[in-house]
């Protein structure tokens, strides 16, 4: 029953938004776009969540300022360079932020910087030049694909989703680009990630509903309990949908922060399904918890066991790493009559009962885990409330990928 | 300028204790023992720590009951089979205890069991029937490589250690075995561990000694971020060497605990670079702290971040997932000032001043990572506290143990 539907168009699929991607000389293989822009029609209310890792990406503080005013109106992202720790990185951001408020005849101030990539390589104010240019040239109402792609570093698959709903008779839209893939954990689940909607929302209420959603999805994301240096969300609302403003917290706003969840909800299931050499995504569902914080907790818990992980990518339904990984969750709850299931969209089965083993077939839940998208189910039987969270398996390709990084 | 050497022996260096290793019937594999046994002569004092989790293994229960006159004489460990999340866990082991006890003729809440292996696996009083009569009748003085063989489960090495030191004219001895392997992390270091001393201490200080020993080494070790539900650590002293009774924090308990803290790190970097699949071990020193505390917990999240263990393993010195990880660390301390060396024994190079890049020869660092003992010195330049903690890389081997562990 929601009010909402999944449409094509990603980022740009809200009235008033193009986007872009290209080549701007940060990546060595010119074949593989490395900077990416977005811009409104309109200035839009705007509102952003950061990494709570004490080491911060030079745009974050950068964008922290330029967002004072909750206005936007333009994202320039480059990828292949985190832009973290380095000396003049701030100065760098700030130079994106003024060359391409200058294309675009608007203020540098409503120019939000991102980058994502190495950390401590110094970035210079060469691809920019290069690249800015070529990005303002490029935008088009159905960018989102180049823009997706060009932000993508170990991800395989570019990430774009839109949702539409009613508000007040008119049509309204959010749709959004991310990337994820690796060092993801925590406080803020992708790296970076840009919404557009073209909703009428007060600045207020669009930051609340911003920082209300993040705790059930993108922070529920865990690919390798890593928290990166430069995780950014940002939200833009252009009110181009022609909706009577959301001012407060009625029907309108409820309608809004449904399709928000659905949305990003969505976006974590496509990060955490596209980890680092993940060949699963592996959703938790905890319920029958005494809050909704400790069903969160649990269920992150759970979802970001390394042996859980491992036990997954090998399609063996081995319940007892669940048992381990709710039990070191640190909240508290008991523990005395959990039951586990393992399903995935064809099925479940019983593998855990009163915190103990239950006879199941080997060969059905082999079955299951064979399926990509796995789904664990843990009921602690000590409340009411519940949670999901989002991560993949532990694979091989993982630690290829890792262990040669930078080269 | 320590007043302790190493010496063979490991867990019976120690006068007065005598240990056997048996196979049971639990593995299926005939050749792999899967059940020690640990006696002294005399009952002695004993203290003991367990994990944190709240689902733990039967043993630990029974383990603590048996502890409550803080008393032990023997020690019947099983491989192959944790006991944990099992219907009836508490009766077999105390069935263990019992049959043991028998054998030994001491009192059954002398005996304490443990167990370690698969989760959720039914264990029976079969193996124990089988197990102890053949324990007993193998225990010998050089029982120690036998006892540490048949509690591994994943690991590659038996790990036995011994230290010698003098308290009042006597030569007194600390020596044990440990396992490791996986869900090595947090709460307690290792799965299972027992040390053996002649030492003559009081209960209580022995108890103090060894709660305030296991911050610094056994917790400091992470192999993959999970708590076990089983980890133990168990300390006994039969007071055999006949120094006079430490019963105040003077001078002999200084040298006791300084010799106990020898020990007990030597364990801690064998258990981490014996880390499941793993090809290195790693160490991580955090200096310039506010708090010892501190120190513990940024030196503890270095060596536990998924992503710098994958760099470690390909021996890419990707310093800035040092940076990540310290900045993710969840206290109050500046992340402006810190500086990064990466080192072996043969020697180190700075690769990050005052948080950002330095240049640093590749090569270079490629050589020290080639070794098989990598130190990471992380110096916060906040403060004079200092910790170190004990890892290993990440592999492909690990994602095939973990990925296949029950088969």
């Amino acid at each position: 029953m929601s009010n909402f539907e999944f449409v094509d168009g990603g980022v740009c699929a809200a009235k008033g938004y193009k986007a872009s991607g290209t080549y701007s000389g940060i990546r060595r293989n010119p074949n593989k776009d490395d900077m990416s822009m977005i811009v409104s029609e309109v200035p839009a209310n705007a509102a952003a969540v950061f990494t709570k890792n004490k080491v911060k990406a030079a745009h974050i503080k950068v964008m922290k300022r330029h967002l004072s005013d909750h206005t936007a109106q333009a994202v320039v992202v480059n990828s292949g360079n985190a832009n973290t720790c380095t000396a003049n990185g701030e100065e760098i951001a700030e130079f994106a932020c003024s060359k391409a408020a200058k294309a675009l005849s608007i203020r540098p101030a409503d120019v939000m910087p991102a980058s994502t990539g190495v950390i401590g390589v110094p970035l210079t104010e060469d691809p920019f030049e290069k690249g800015i240019p070529s990005l303002t040239s490029k935008l088009r109402n159905n960018g989102s694909g180049e823009a997706a792609r060009a932000i993508m570093t170990t991800d395989t698959l570019p990430k774009e989703l839109a949702v539409r709903f009613e508000i007040g008779g008119k049509e309204c839209t959010i749709g959004g680009i991310a990337k994820g893939s690796g060092m993801i954990h925590i406080n803020m689940g992708t790296m970076l990630s840009f919404l557009c909607s073209d909703a009428a929302i007060s600045k207020e209420l669009l930051e609340k509903a911003l920082r209300e959603e993040v705790p059930d999805s993108f922070n529920q994301i865990s690919v390798d309990g890593d928290t990166s240096t430069n995780d950014t969300l940002l939200i833009m609302a252009n009110g181009l949908a022609g909706n009577p403003e959301i001012t407060e917290e009625g029907e309108d706003y409820r309608i809004f922060t449904e399709a928000l969840h659905g949305l990003c909800t969505e976006f974590a299931r496509k990060i955490a399904g596209d980890g680092e050499g993940a060949t699963k995504l592996m959703e938790v569902h905890v319920s029958g918890a005494p809050s909704k914080e400790i069903a969160r907790k649990v269920s992150k818990q759970v979802v970001s066991s390394t042996l859980l992980k491992a036990a997954i990518y090998g399609e063996d339904a081995n319940w007892g790493r669940v048992l381990c990984a709710v039990g070191y969750t640190d909240a508290d709850f008991s523990c005395d009559h959990v039951e586990v299931s393992i399903g995935s969209k064809s099925g479940a089965i019983l593998v855990c009962r009163e915190s103990a083993a239950v006879p199941f077939s080997e060969e059905e839940a082999s079955k299951i885990l064979a399926e990509e998208h796995v789904i664990i189910s843990v009921d602690l039987h000590d409340g009411s409330k519940e949670a999901s969270a989002y991560g993949c398996d532990l694979t091989h390709e993982y630690v290829s990928i890792n262990g040669d990084y930078r080269s």
